[in-house]
C-alpha cells in the first residue's frame, strides 16, 4: 500500500476515555466549571489525541509550504509572482512575519519549496519541488492526479519526520502567489457556493481585479469539473502543491496522534481537502485565527471549527500559529498546575473573621 | 486638588504624530499593507500612548482588587460569600487560573483587598480595605461619594506606583462573589438598556436564580435613580469597591502614558465608569476576550474597542490579560524586529533562474 492510502487508513477516533478523564479533572479546578471556556476544550482535545491527561507543548514547528500557481497567468494577483521565491529567500533571512511571531514564541520553521518557479540557493529550505509551479487551471488541470498524491505524500514524509524528531505540535503555512484564488476555487468545488461567499480580495486587490479574479476561477471550474467527492480530484484540477502538502501534513498530524494548527485561508483549504479525504483529521486540528478572507469562515464551519482569535489577519506564512501556540501551552498549564478544589482547602486561621454587618 | 480631579486633568491625547511615523513604518515592512491587521493597530496605539514608534514590554502587571458585595445578601449568587476571601488567600498560594496564566506569561500579579467581608493574613495582599464590602444596593446605595472616590484614588495610586517602579502595561482583574449583578447595573444605569441585554448567568446560576438577580438589579436601580451623566453617582449608588479601584487603574494608566488590559466583563465594567470619567482614557485601553457575559459586548461597543480573544471564557480574575500581553508582544516585535522592503532586498545571486515554461 502506498503513502498516502496507509496514512489516512492509519487515522483514528480520539481516546473519549481520556477526554472524559480531563473533563472530570478540569471540572474539579479552584474555578467555576466550564469559566475557561476553549482553554478546557483545547486541553480536552489535546488529551484526547496524545491519549494523556497531561500535556506539553515541548517542541513546536510550523511548517511552511511555498510554491507557485498556474492560475497567476489570469492576473488574479496584484504581487508579482517572483514574491514567491523572494519571500521564501526571506524566511531563510529571520526578517518575516513568521520569522519575528516564530522567535516570541520559541518555535521552529521548516520552510519546504514544493513547486517554486526558480531554484532557491539555500540550505535553510528543504527542497521538495515537484515541478515550477502548477498549471494554470483556467486552461486545463492544475496538475497530474499523481503529482497531486506526490504532493499529498511529501506532507506526509516532512510532518511524519519532525514528529519521529519529538515535534508534538505542528502548524500549518504558506506561500504562494495566487494561491489565494487556489483555495477559492476548492473551496468553490467542495461546496458548490457562489463565487462571493468564496472569493476575496487576496492581497489587496482592486474591484476590477476582483471581478477579473472571480472570472478566472469561474472559467476554471468550469473547464475542469472537479467532482466533489473525489478530494484527489478537486485537489488535482484547481489545487496548489503547497495546498496538497499542507493537507499531507494534516492527514500525518492525525495518523500520529499529535494536534495541528489552521493558520489562515489557504492553510484552511488544505486542511479542508484533507478533512473530505477523512474526516477523523477534523478531532486532530486546532484553528488559530479569523482570517479576513471570506471563504475561511465557510471552511471552518464546514469542517465545525471556530477561531480563537479574532485579528483582522490576512498575512499567510503560517502567521496565525506561534499565536495559537501560545493559548494551547496556556490551556495545558491550567490542567496541568491549576489546583483542585480539595487541594486549595483553605488554611482557616488565615482567614480572621468573616464580618456579618455591612 | 484632590488626586483624583488631578488624575483626571492630566490625560491627553495619544501622539498622533508618532501613530502616523509608526503607521508608515509598519506599511514599509515585507507583507502586503495592513495584513496582519490588529497586531499592527496595537501596535500603532501603543506608540502613541508612549511617544515612542518603537516599544517593549520590559515589566508587565496584573492588578486584580478584591472586595464583597452587598447585593449578595439578595441572593444573586450561585456561590457563598465566603469564596471571595477564600479564592483571594488562593491566588497568594499561586494555584489559582491566574496564577498559571501568569507565569506562563511572566507578568506579575498584584492582589489588593479593598473591601473583602474579612480580615485575611497575608504579606501578599495589599490591604486597602475601605470597609467589609459595599452595602446591598438593593436597599439603598452601596456606598457614600466619599467611598466611591477613595476606591479610585486607590487605583490610582497602586496603578502610578507600579508605573513608577518600572511597569510598562497593567491588566486589569477582580474577585468579588455578586460582582456581575453590581456590573450589570452599572451598565444599565449609564447604557438605560433592558436588564436582558445586560444581565448574564454570572457563575451559572438557574433560570429561577436569574430572574431573581434581574429583580434584584432593577430594584436596585428603581430606589437609587443612578445619573447616568454623574459616574461617580453611578458608582457610588450601584457599584463596587473592586470596580472603583479599576477605574482607578484605567484612569492613572491614561494619566501616565501607559497601555491597560481589560480582562471580563467586571473589569469591562470598570473601564466604562472610567470611560464616562473622561474619554480619552478609551485611548489607552486594550481589550483581550470577548466575555460570555451579554453586558461586556454592549460595554465594548459602546466604548469603541473590539476584544481580540475569542475563547468562551468567564472567570474573571485578570486571566484574559496574560493572553493579551502575549498578542501584544507580538504586536510590538512586528514593528521592531521585521525586516522593510528596502532591508530585505534581495541577493539576486541566491536565485537561480525564473523560469517561463510552466
Amino acid at each position: 500500500m502506498d503513502l498516502f492510502a496507509k496514512t489516512v487508513q492509519k487515522i483514528k477516533e480520539p481516546d473519549k476515555e481520556i477526554m472524559n478523564k480531563t473533563r472530570m479533572h478540569i471540572d474539579n479546578l479552584v474555578k467555576p466549571i466550564g469559566s475557561l471556556g476553549t482553554l478546557e476544550e483545547i486541553a480536552i482535545k489535546i488529551s484526547g489525541i496524545t491519549g494523556k491527561v497531561h500535556n506539553e507543548l515541548n517542541k513546536k514547528a510550523v511548517i511552511l509550504m511555498a510554491s507557485d500557481n498556474g492560475i497567476y497567468e489570469e492576473g488574479v494577483s496584484c504581487s508579482p509572482q517572483e514574491v514567491t521565491a523572494i519571500q521564501t529567500l526571506n524566511f531563510t533571512k529571520g526578517i518575516t512575519g513568521i520569522n519575528v511571531l516564530s522567535d516570541i514564541e520559541k518555535n521552529d520553521l521548516f520552510i519546504v519549496d514544493i513547486g517554486i518557479k526558480s531554484n532557491i540557493k539555500s540550505s535553510k529550505i528543504i527542497n521538495k519541488k515537484i515541478r515550477y509551479g502548477t498549471s494554470n487551471f483556467a486552461k486545463g488541470s492544475a496538475m497530474s492526479r499523481d503529482e497531486a498524491i506526490k504532493s499529498i505524500e511529501i506532507g506526509i514524509e516532512i510532518a511524519e519526520d519532525l514528529i519521529n524528531k519529538g515535534y508534538n505540535i505542528l502548524g500549518t503555512g504558506e506561500m504562494g502567489i495566487g494561491n489565494t484564488s487556489t483555495s477559492s476555487a476548492i473551496v468553490m468545488a467542495f461546496m458548490e457556493c457562489k463565487s462571493s461567499a468564496a472569493v476575496g480580495r487576496g492581497a489587496g486587490l482592486t474591484k476590477e481585479g476582483y471581478i477579473n479574479k472571480v472570472k478566472a476561477i469561474e472559467k476554471g471550474l468550469k473547464i475542469n469539473m472537479p467532482e466533489k467527492d473525489d478530494p484527489i480530484d478537486v485537489l488535482s484540477k484547481v489545487g496548489g502543491f503547497e495546498i496538497g502538502g499542507l493537507a499531507g501534513c494534516y492527514l500525518a498530524a492525525a495518523a500520529n496522534n499529535t494536534p495541528i494548527v489552521i493558520d489562515g485561508f489557504i492553510s484552511a483549504a488544505a486542511a479542508l481537502v484533507s478533512y473530505k479525504i477523512n474526516r477523523l483529521t477534523k478531532e486532530y486540528m486546532i484553528s488559530s485565527h479569523c482570517s479576513r478572507e471570506p471563504g475561511y469562515s465557510l471552511i471552518l464551519e464546514n469542517i465545525g471549527l471556530e477561531p480563537m482569535l479574532n485579528l483582522n489577519m490576512r498575512l499567510g506564512e503560517g502567521t496565525g500559529c506561534p499565536l495559537a501556540f501560545n493559548i494551547i501551552e496556556n490551556a495545558l498549564a491550567i490542567t496541568n498546575k491549576m489546583a483542585t478544589f480539595e487541594q486549595a482547602q483553605i488554611d482557616s486561621d488565615k482567614l480572621i473573621d468573616i464580618r456579618d454587618e455591612n
